[in-house]
């Protein structure tokens, strides 16, 4: 398994990157490509002994900032790491991408560089999403502010496939995120696509509501990539809300003050597990090659995790899983 | 004071409907209407001592169940608890009404008896959504499952109007829920009603995201119907699955298990601050009337809350207030 690593994006990088790149090679045996400033990345593998570890590197000589424009900054920057890690999957030298930079460039890149999947209009960002159980897979999660219904009808192919591909859960369930259960609720957007899920052969479930995003009523949250991307940073916000109230109550009393000393490690694994940056990022469905897109703010263990995803991506070959399911969707479907 | 109240409406209807309205005549001297099966509301009534208070009985023959479609409700059940109210304020013989039954119902009765403000398209259903120092009102809540820009504007002007008259808030500032902070980042509308926003004279602070929504960085969160009630249905159960998570993982220890004993407490005043229905129900702005809509699973507390809410509304004269705004706010922009 060959991974190439854009390092030189995100909040850390290249210093946690190649950290957590190299835990990568040391634990699982992935070969790692470094993508970025040689210079740089050489001064930072000199501190560690990674005498046959399976890590290259492959220059590149500009970096795409945080607050570039997408599309804009990958037109310009020709060679910026995330174009050429994107070069290496494209030409099969490697078999995924890790990004962690600019969400926004990375997307555009890969759309560029690998290309869409035909049949796939728009690809779509799946990120998992905490819930009591585990965590249920929600996109769009911010790649389409704009849908169509048969936009959404993608993505639940796609979030099924990868659940059932990856997770290994048989026929997941696909839930549509909506303002009312009853199938004639919601926007024109959603009434449609209700239509469009229900005669399909996927495990539609029906119209769920705010109120079921974090109970695992469903494998698949399904919306547009507004909704999505809005409830995805109010689910990252509302905990830290939630601790901060709760920090205030507490020092009102010193009763309550011993309690919390006690509950520090649930806290701590609560907090945890309500963080969507714990699953080790998020990936973009619908482009040709596996892409997995890790939190600005990872550190090496999430970068560590970012890359673990991307390999089972590959190994469980949801691309060409994508590409079978369109293909065989019936005629003319994925073309309007 | 004169307020209606649909006493038929909500899961506790009548009983609790009547112990809060019994309430706010008791300890505001607000003027209650009781609106509902006479003998029904008699019966309930019998079991307090009401001598002097000022509750009076209208009868109304029908109740508009919570899963009833809403306008063919309305229009086919004439004699019904929600029309007869809103009756009540358009005659003059109430100054706002209270409902806490079948929310759709509930506005498609206002819309249709008290009619819109003139030059409001879309009436909006404004809600406190609580943060870290008090609440911001979310608007858009669920009215509009579509909205156009032009809609967005109105609701900014409204839920402002509502801010300063309600909260005191001097120039209350306006957030535009969005996916990013810039002013070309969304969908097609949001991006058109930032320019709207930006052109006009409230104070809007420009987009915010969805980490910004319990923080309190802004006094009102605009947004689209669909949108909003997602948000707020995702709020109230945020805080249910993150208890329950942490009630599992006390569970694990028992120096943990004496942690929580010693935060009850706390918790208990962090629950209550979290749930939107303690803030005494939601307002309906851009109807000609004050209409307050109290939480279908309301007790005595809430529906007390909900009249003083709508007592509040009366007295900060929010509805006149709208008029003049939209009246001057410039030849025909409100008439797209």
């Amino acid at each position: 398994m060959r991974i190439a690593v854009d390092a030189m994006g995100g909040d850390y990088a290249p210093t946690e990157q190649v950290r957590g790149a190299i835990e990568a090679a040391k634990l699982d045996g992935t070969e790692i490509i470094l993508v970025g400033v040689e210079e740089r990345l050489k001064e930072e593998l000199s501190g560690y002994d990674i005498e046959g570890l399976p890590i290259t590197i492959v220059n590149a000589s500009e970096v795409i900032g945080m607050d570039e424009h997408p599309a804009f900054a990958i037109r310009k920057k020709r060679n910026s790491s995330i174009a050429l890690s994107m070069d290496l999957v494209k030409s099969g030298e490697a078999d995924g991408v890790v990004a962690l930079g600019n969400t926004g460039a990375t997307v555009a890149a890969a759309i560029m560089k690998l290309g869409r999947i035909p049949g796939i209009e728009r690809p779509a960002i799946a990120c998992p999403m905490p819930n009591k159980e585990g965590f249920s897979l929600l996109l769009d999660a911010g790649a389409n502010a704009d849908c169509k219904p048969l936009h959404l009808l993608h993505f639940a192919i796609m979030g099924s496939i990868y659940m059932e591909k990856i997770q290994r859960i048989k026929a997941p369930s696909v839930g549509l995120l909506n303002i009312g259960e009853e199938p004639g609720k919601g926007s024109e957007l959603y009434i449609n696509a209700h239509k469009l899920l229900r005669e399909s052969d996927i495990n539609f479930i029906g119209n769920i509501e705010g109120r079921d995003i974090m109970a695992g009523k469903v494998d698949i949250l399904l919306c547009d990539g507004f909704v999505g991307n809005v409830i995805l940073k109010f689910a990252e916000g509302v905990g830290a809300t939630i601790f901060d109230i709760l920090k205030m109550e507490v020092e009102k009393s010193p009763l309550a003050k011993a309690g919390g000393a006690l509950l520090k490690p649930s806290f701590k694994t609560l907090k945890k597990r309500m963080d969507p940056a714990e699953y080790g990022g998020v990936s973009l469905l619908g482009v040709d090659g596996v892409c997995v897109i890790g939190h600005g703010n990872s550190k090496a263990k999430a970068v560590y995790n970012a890359i673990r995803a991307a390999c089972q991506g590959v190994e469980g070959n949801v691309v060409n899983a994508i590409k079978n399911y369109i293909t065989h969707l019936g005629d003319g479907m994925g073309d309007e």
